[in-house]
């Protein structure tokens, strides 16, 4: 293997290192990659501490500037390498690749841009993508389509959620008025938000009889509704699983086979094909 | 098309304008509408911030009397269009139009009474109908029909919250006391509620140990009894979809075929073609 | 029906009233129960409340003890009517007959266990029972059956959930100890499972980072870990209906039938008996 | 039986009693262990009560260090007894019957260690274990099948959870800063946990009303987020019902037939008999 990667051009040995992560240079970069930004990520966090004397924040900006050079170096190999350079660069991936490196830049002219590096998160995605190839993506896809297919039920859904809050909202900021924090309209469909969704800060709360009666509803109302998305979600991974793999059929007695390992047919016995 | 519609009357130009969405002008007023409302809603959101200007007062006065003279001048039409006038003016939307205007004529007579123009909110409704024709309307309805098929279990299960909340509640306010916010009974099953159904917002609080365990258990319950709506919107969602869309009626009785791999009607004995 | 009635002995006549709801007396009889039961726990809810006059105090004492009467009076009858005595006394809704009446003569001699009176809630079950006969009865089974049989599933789940909050519990209390609130193992405990649970009151809350960085870690698990009861619920409540009815098998091809309206077989096209 | 027991060695007794539930000895002595581990929990809560007497808390060491003794007895039986003595002390059991008993005599070196005994919890699983045998180990099995099936998904889950969480809350810790209690970027991200979770503790609160808006879409992301693991654990248990305990196995190739209505094996073609 490595006698194979002496013999290709720079160009292309940077290629299988890159873009590829079963070889043994692959992964060792990728796992490398996987460390600075979770180093980067903690260093911004760090600074953000408030009483963080100046020479903590001095060390921190120095790996900060450190990590974008080498992502700078790392962004432009990349473009070097693949063949479609603007296809790579309007990409998810290309995208948020400059989005890693190009805050850093910008905070020399606009002081508080560097938090924007925290997009380098999204690198993350990239790395898990490609350390556990197989498996994840195929599991992610499985997700995004359950969700892309209720998505018409979801948005509905929210429809209904929207109308349900702004109404209540309003009854709410009727009922209950500036005495109890429900000084406004928003301010009381914000509120009503945090009871739907059974999050209940309690910065703000009702105190009137007929407020908390109206709060009592509208929050069994939410315990019930959760419901809702979660059986949609749960209704399209069950048939998404229930129609993953159907596609043969029994050449002799022509039932569905629906088991992948199937050798023969389970009603008439003809042997199957793969 | 246009040539066409010059060639219609005025009331079946509006007709075409106002009912249908696939024309270009009927799509336009749809998206109108769908503007207005929003206006208006964030017009009546502004009215009830505290610190509000008077001159800024007076500028969403003005707007919202604007929308309501052309959302007045928009139901008129519509009820000279439509054939059968009183089945449109009681008809949930009916309703709904007229109440979008309503409040703000009364509003001359009652100060206040402008804040139930969030109704407005509803017709909101009516566009997105409108707008996505085939697949949302086919999903509400997939969604109201689960909902429906589910009512006399989620009455059940209601039923027996309501026996819970009123029982616990008692519990919790001969326990806790007026020390702790359990001032009264019905204070006491507010904060049931707020628990039971994991709000919690914290403005009462258990502080005796045994108030503690009972409201650990009551957690405990709540968290455990969310499983049973989701559970049952759940199973009949995921009944819906396996009994949908399966495409073939039997072509000597009509009835629906929902077996994809039935060879004759369940109901007549017809044989059928795949 | 009247004059049926009348040809009846007193005791036929009111075990018809009193135990069936299909008759015009049975069902008034009923609604009459429902309603003194609604406002003996109203007056319970407002005997509570800490700032009433002595008046209305004296008032709604003597609406309890009219309800008391009328329900003494029933329950008496009922023993009367009954064939199996015995059984009735011991059986579910012969006690609850028995503690809707009891803690109000207990009243006389133990101040304030008329409290015990919210019991009455319990009958409820009973006039709900009656008015709703069939559909009611048969999903209140539904959702029983489906509690039940994932009873094993849910007490190992509820193990699980016991070890994991003594021992996060005990772990914060070393974390955070006294000056956040988590002033003993017990106090730990209960704020683990108000987190745990996503009540999340805030009366207690974590300060020290290592305790905020333990507590996600535990938010997370139980955001997660939700899944498992509505997960076990839903299954079995998809099963319960999977399997209803299944029953019939066709004579001729030996398929099964699930559907309990087909009048042919959908394979072969055999009549099926029902 | 008990004749029985006494011409077995004195080994051979004890391995039936500790190992065993099903004699009447053994099921004693699980039940004592069962007494003595809830014994020991609830003297640590007591323990860690801040205002407790000197003498009872004398009397709480007592407890302990008995129930320490019994339980290194014990211990020592166990290995003992057991033939592959390194196995049992490397196992999961072996382990917590160690943690069990070790943190006791580290408390006379280390003050505070002694709280390590609420380890002893774990020992519950085992006499859980060995006094249900048949039913809770299956079904502790099925859900630790479904949740390990379902592993690469839930990983996924977490993955998207910690990439929204992350930039949620740098955006927060911008839009809010250290007035609204948002004093640095972690605490933000423990705050956007609090909130995603629906646990809503109220501690930390956004006060601006961009923040507000911001919270009010991570809420409704969060409640509709859960959706996604519940569908998950949901759709796999369904899945293991679905193919679990139909019972034949081929008797040619011995695979296990799930389908009922299988004619022919699918593996081998073996003709099935029903």
């Amino acid at each position: 293997m490595v006698t194979d990667q002496k013999s290709l051009s720079l160009k292309e040995k940077l290629f299988v290192i890159i873009f590829k992560a079963d070889t043994r240079a692959g992964r060792a970069f990728d796992i490398a990659l996987l460390w600075l930004i979770l180093i980067s990520i903690l260093s911004i966090f760090l600074e953000s501490l408030p009483r963080l004397s100046k020479d903590y924040l001095e060390y921190l900006y120095r790996i900060e500037w450190v990590i974008t050079v080498l992502f700078t170096i790392e962004y432009i190999a990349r473009i070097w390498i693949v063949r479609n350079k603007l296809k790579y660069l309007k990409s998810f991936f290309g995208i948020i690749d400059l989005l890693a490196i190009l805050p850093a830049y910008l905070s020399i002219f606009i002081a508080g841009s560097q938090f924007a590096l925290i997009l380098r998160i999204f690198r993350l995605l990239r790395v898990f993508r490609i350390l556990n190839l197989g498996r994840y993506v195929g599991e992610s896809y499985s997700l995004l389509n359950a969700l892309k297919a209720s998505r018409y039920k979801i948005i509905v859904f929210l429809e209904a959620v929207l109308v349900i809050v702004v109404i209540v909202g309003t009854l709410m900021y009727l009922i209950e008025g500036e005495t109890s924090g429900f000084d406004s309209i928003p301010i009381s469909v914000y509120w009503t938000i945090v009871t739907l969704t059974t999050v209940g800060f309690g910065d703000i709360t009702p105190i009137t009889p007929l407020g908390r009666v109206v709060a009592s509803l509208l929050m069994l109302l939410g315990y019930g509704v959760i419901a809702v998305p979660t059986g949609i979600v749960s209704s399209e991974l069950a048939r998404t699983r229930s129609t993953k793999g159907n596609g043969r059929t029994c050449p002799s007695c022509s039932i569905i086979i629906e088991d992948e390992d199937a050798n023969y047919c389970k009603n008439c016995g003809q042997e199957l094909k793969h």
